[in-house]
């Protein structure tokens, strides 16, 4: 019995979690690190989840994962969303919240956790770093490895980021096909069409709608990036000639649009616990405006959570990387690597080939990838050929869900609780 | 050579043209209606579509189908929005614009066209209603016959009507995806998503939302339908209670939802070409009243012209359906019918079989069919058995478009225009 309890002592549970925005394919990401870890049971114990991202691991309240079938951690893979939930919670740094640290280090090693796979943005890979740098700060030995996800697509060294090839793609599609709509309906109807994406920064999501103008004419005609102050009489001229040439105009705005002052667009007011700004409702801003000014009939849409969990038009080049940099970074963690992150590295466009490869931590963090300036078009309203070649192959491939009485099937995990072993509550502050 | 004329003279051609907001599957029935009429090409000559819809009737602007291929005549089957243009036109009683009938008599004489098939709504109904009755009241032999398709779901006789079953998928399958989405963020973060849909009068699309709720605390939580009077205390309530059990609510929201005083919650003041009122963005006002009264942050989507041009999500029984209105629309032409309409009658519920049945067009125009009262549960937020059971088999199957480069391959057409025969222009008010 001793030996046995040595034996499991000496072989290291994982901690896993996911945190800020979900997308499409972070669970894809969670299914490549439980399924790679299963394969290493001669290595790896369990993995624990932190139920809601790090919040979990401060207040003990961990996931037991080993509890879920093959079967239901394989659906992860086409399950969009987070499926242990997620937080919005940036840790302080180490002078300003010791305390915070000193708790994980606590829950840690209550749980014989000496990986720790955290799964998210920009934000997350800052608080990862930290994380990583608890062994040699608080002598507690720990191999912290960041899994990438942001629809933002706005992290460093890697190609891409997992997550952002499906809302690219859905961005893609649905401008597309509400494009075709407009046409049909502009001769006495609707000419102007608007649909709002993500991104506050980086105008990646945007970018992407572009990828749907593959000739002359289509649709959208327009692109408003955050990257490019907005200029009232300058889009107005747009537009008009748009109209006039092609009949109607399909527009993809960026929320973070800003005008010339540096104000957004539309500024809702609100900020989230990160402090950025909350922001949505630009479309409707953007339409009314050129009612106002050019008058023509439009609609405009925002489709919001709707473009990063939609699973069901998710990107096959996306679900497979996400899966392999989980996978990644488990065998980075087997392989006795810490402060890393596996990052998506891009062999050859044509045909479109990538690998994983290890990222430095401490450049990841904190530094938010631009678009280039030669992704923008001279007039600042299009993607250019550079753009497009860079983006294509990450919408590529269809990766559908199963079906079910019409609907995707997708799948809700047990999340049993792993039994409290430690006596003192903690308080999320 | 007179023979030869007098035999193409005998044969008539035929008129197709679309109507009204355009659907995923509008062009199925017309690649129904086209195929099929190749396919008798003994008894029917061409098919000429309307260039945006009847306003081509009316200036002569027609579309000669036969020199389109047969495989992009058959890609029409996959491809959204009205491929010929459609149109928001009424024609008005034949007493009040006589001028309109008699030129489009004149237009079908100059082109021997003999089938008249007109693809929409209600609106439309009427139309073709009116234009059956001119072999009658102005002596030009002509068979109308109206191939239904609207996304609201609102004409009578027919079981449904085809483009509602893939709005309908796209709906459920959308708050499905957004309730994850929520579901994950909500401890810390988003605790409510409004998704707004359309459906001004009839509260189907909305209902159709209902289906992602197959179990007990599946989105959506809350549905608002324009049947419902909106009642502010109820709802809200109802949003705290659902937030206290799941952890979140999600909603879905009819455009057409009105308070006591019969207003819309979003009222946008202006009107469309058939006088009904453009209705918009009631879902961020559902959503601001949800944060000021109980201070739960929030994210909402508008869908708009998304939920009905997404081909990529359509549902099969839809596509099939609509394909077979415009197949049996020919059919009945070619019976000798007049003033009918092809409508879809359900012969059973498990499995889902269905017919198409003739209805007799006068009782079809300017009948809206309303939800059941026993479709919406006694509390008005959702749907009860019976709707789920009506509703179920129509968003069953999945029908792909097919994809290059990441993106759905729609076919745009070569819309060669007829020459035209009439000297004197028309124009249209």
């Amino acid at each position: 019995m001793a030996t046995k309890l040595a034996k499991k002592m000496a072989k290291k549970n994982a901690f896993y979690a996911q945190s800020g925005g979900v997308t499409a394919v972070i669970n894809a990401s969670a299914c490549g690190v439980i399924e790679t870890a299963r394969k290493n049971k001669d290595r790896i114990g369990k993995v624990y989840a932190g139920r809601n991202g790090i919040i979990g691991a401060l207040t003990e309240d961990l996931i037991d994962t080993s509890k879920e079938s093959a079967r239901d951690i394989a659906a992860l893979r086409y399950t969009p969303s987070g499926a242990f939930g997620s937080c919005r919670y940036k840790l302080k740094g180490l002078e300003e919240n010791r305390a915070e640290y000193e708790r994980l280090i606590e829950v840690f090693a209550a749980h014989n956790i000496g990986y720790f796979f955290y799964n998210g943005g920009g934000d997350s890979a800052d608080t990862c770093l930290k994380v990583s740098q608890l062994s040699q700060t608080l002598g507690y030995p720990l191999q912290a490895i960041h899994v990438p996800k942001t629809v933002d697509n706005d992290l460093p060294i890697t190609d891409n980021c997992p997550g952002f090839g499906s809302v690219a793609k859905y961005v893609a599609v649905s401008i597309r096909e509400a494009g075709f709509d407009v046409a049909s309906m502009a001769k006495t109807s609707t000419k102007i069409f608007v649909m709002e994406v993500m991104g506050r920064h980086a105008g990646w999501i945007a970018a992407a709608g572009g990828l749907a103008a593959e000739n002359e004419g289509d649709a959208p005609h327009i692109i408003l990036f955050p990257e490019v102050v907005f200029e009232e009489e300058k889009f107005l001229a747009k537009v008009k000639s748009s109209v006039d040439k092609n009949g109607y105009c399909a527009i993809v705005v960026s929320e973070g649009v800003r005008n010339k002052e540096g104000q957004f667009l539309a500024e809702a007011g609100t900020r989230d616990a990160f402090g950025h700004a909350q922001l949505g409702g630009v479309a409707p801003v953007v339409a009314q405006l050129i009612k106002d000014k050019l008058g023509y009939k439009y609609h405009w849409a925002v489709a919001d959570y709707l473009q990063r969990a939609a699973r069901h038009i998710a990107s096959k080049a996306d679900v497979e990387q996400a899966y392999a940099v989980g996978k990644a970074a488990v065998e980075m963690a087997l392989a006795g690597k810490n402060s890393v992150m596996p990052a998506i590295k891009r062999t050859s466009d044509k045909p479109y080939r990538w690998k994983i490869v290890e990222a430095d931590l401490s450049k990841v963090a904190n530094v938010e990838k631009m678009m280039p300036a030669n992704f923008i078009t001279k007039d600042g309203f299009h993607i250019t050929a550079k753009c497009r070649a860079y983006l294509q192959p990450l919408i590529q491939g269809e990766d559908y869900p199963p079906y079910k009485k019409g609907l995707p099937q997708y799948v809700t995990l047990k999340n049993v609780a792993v039994k409290k072993k430690l006596e003192k509550p903690f308080t999320v502050k």
